[in-house]
């Protein structure tokens, strides 16, 4: 394309147009290296003559930082994605930072190709961002040469990662429906195979107490309705409030709730995990839920991150973040205070 | 970071150990400028020994090239965005081209200070993405140094563009319904200020002829129930089939008939529009619907922005890419051959 090269000052016309090497016309545009004053000055001169933008390859070569950061992420629907990218790129975009997204789609191939391509393109840092805090992606990033924070991952040792605290939103969730009254309060939620599944189910069973049940199964809205199906077609009285593992099953709960002719928010009280606005906005009635705040945890993975490229100390370890409730109608009660 | 600066081997140390300038070992590693065969083979031998690895950016500076492509998107949800970015970087990778993604959140600022720090790093292209063809994104890409490719978003006059071909996938939910025998087919679609609105109900109304029924409401679930109830609660004869302008629209039309006891797909064929696996899926029953093929159009804006790149000639105008029927279970009729 004709018009890139024709429009583009180059270093090297600058130097050209100066009388002096690449180098030392680069050095006198970044104030460094050792030359008299009058060169300096005669090189910035031809620059701004030229209309030459010192641009951020050059800077990159000479200070060795490219301003760019990697996103891999392993989550091909974008319900982590997204919102982490969000707050990724709030938190670089003043600094001046780009952020590449890499999509490696579970394959471990594709993985290494967009590592090495970041790598070859002099990422100041990238971040590791997958679906689940108990796997790995399937590429190795310890070694490299360039800083890595996991978000939503399996870190290695010593690895600096960022979780949301689910045990903490899952005593809030509990807490809520306490104090709002109810007294049977059933979890239902997802495969006892992940890490946050047990997590929650732990914080659940510390806070309900001696009463506790749960109800392990899978990440979807048919498996809401099998289990309301399973507890309303029990014998014995049924519960008065059930806490859901994500908003799926949610829905799937409050569409079989309805679908029996219980009255919700009246008699029976539900509450989501996730906030995924599509599915708890739609769910009759609009769903009560505890949000993981993903953009904020991207936002402190961007930080992190910058905060290693710049060579400060930062900790090892798992941070984990607060969730929050946010309030709908499929609980009563009133806007939070 | 120390680790960074102490592992890497940078082409200054090159040119130093082998007593030339930057740019002449530059120059010899890509074997381009003029000098003797001793130096151009001193300086490789003096590169393998430092386990210099050329990299991209001194690669970019020579060649003017930065092996990288904006896509901006002004899609939070991520409803296109995901699809269409896995398209693109799939174009992509084998070629080592990495994507800077920039979410603009519909904010002028935000968009501006994104187009500059692309441009700052010297992308090759730019895929400027929306929701809307018939909205511009808040920023103007027109007369920028680098080629433009824009996808789901109005494009300037001699714009290179991508749309799906909203009316061919209309005739084709028409065509299904009308294969398997339904006579009363209505159209329940979004705001009619959106272009693709008009254009599937134009397709609609050609396709079925003097019957036609558009109802023009807005993007949602909740638009799905009062659409039905319009039509149920009207006097005379009812609809055999819907065909809907999005998936949400079709769950609520599922739902409320389902609700109303109408049997599915017995009495009512539905189809939806966009195949968003999260809602097409957990429909009951799941839904048939269209496919925008967003992935493959991501991957031809990737073909296209490299094209554009390399300056090979591209014809300006708008590409319209076909959408594909998905048949689940809300029509009836078997999987297509």
């Amino acid at each position: 394309m004709s018009i890139r090269t024709s429009t583009r000052v180059r270093i090297y016309d600058v130097a050209a147009a100066a009388g002096v090497s690449i180098a030392t016309a680069s050095k006198a545009l970044n104030d460094t290296g050792r030359m008299t004053d009058e060169t300096r000055s005669r090189v910035k001169d031809v620059a701004a003559r030229l209309g030459f933008r010192p641009n951020a390859m050059a800077r990159a070569l000479l200070h060795q930082r490219s301003f760019t950061i990697g996103l891999l992420t392993n989550d091909t629907y974008g319900r982590f994605t997204l919102p982490l990218m969000a707050g990724v790129s709030e938190a670089l975009v003043d600094q001046g930072v780009s952020v590449f997204l890499c999509a490696i789609e579970d394959d471990p191939a594709l993985a290494k190709i967009h590592v090495d391509a970041m790598l070859d393109k002099q990422v100041d840092g990238i971040i590791a961002s997958g679906k689940r805090i108990d796997r790995q992606l399937p590429v190795d990033l310890e070694n490299l040469s360039v800083p890595v924070v996991y978000a939503f991952t399996q870190a290695p040792e010593n690895g600096v990662s960022l979780v949301s605290d689910d045990a903490a939103g899952s005593r809030e969730a509990v807490e809520w429906l306490k104090g709002l009254g109810r007294q049977r309060i059933v979890h239902v939620t997802g495969p006892r195979s992940f890490a946050s599944v047990e997590e929650r189910a732990g914080a659940y069973r510390a806070a309900v107490g001696a009463d506790a049940q749960v109800l392990f199964g899978t990440w979807s809205e048919q498996w809401g309705h099998e289990a309301v199906a399973r507890l309303w077609d029990a014998a014995g009285e049924k519960p008065d409030a059930i806490f859901c593992g994500n908003d799926q099953i949610a829905r799937g709960v409050v569409d079989a709730l309805r679908e029996r002719g219980v009255s919700l928010p009246a008699d029976v009280s539900v509450v989501g995990f996730d906030n995924w606005e599509i599915v708890a906005e739609a769910t009759r009635p609009p769903l009560t839920t505890i949000d993981m705040n993903l953009k904020e945890l991207g936002r402190e993975a961007g930080r992190l991150v910058l905060a290693l490229a710049a060579g400060e100390a930062v900790a090892p370890g798992i941070r984990k973040l607060p969730c929050t409730l946010v309030v709908r109608q499929s609980c009563g009660g009133g806007p939070r205070s």
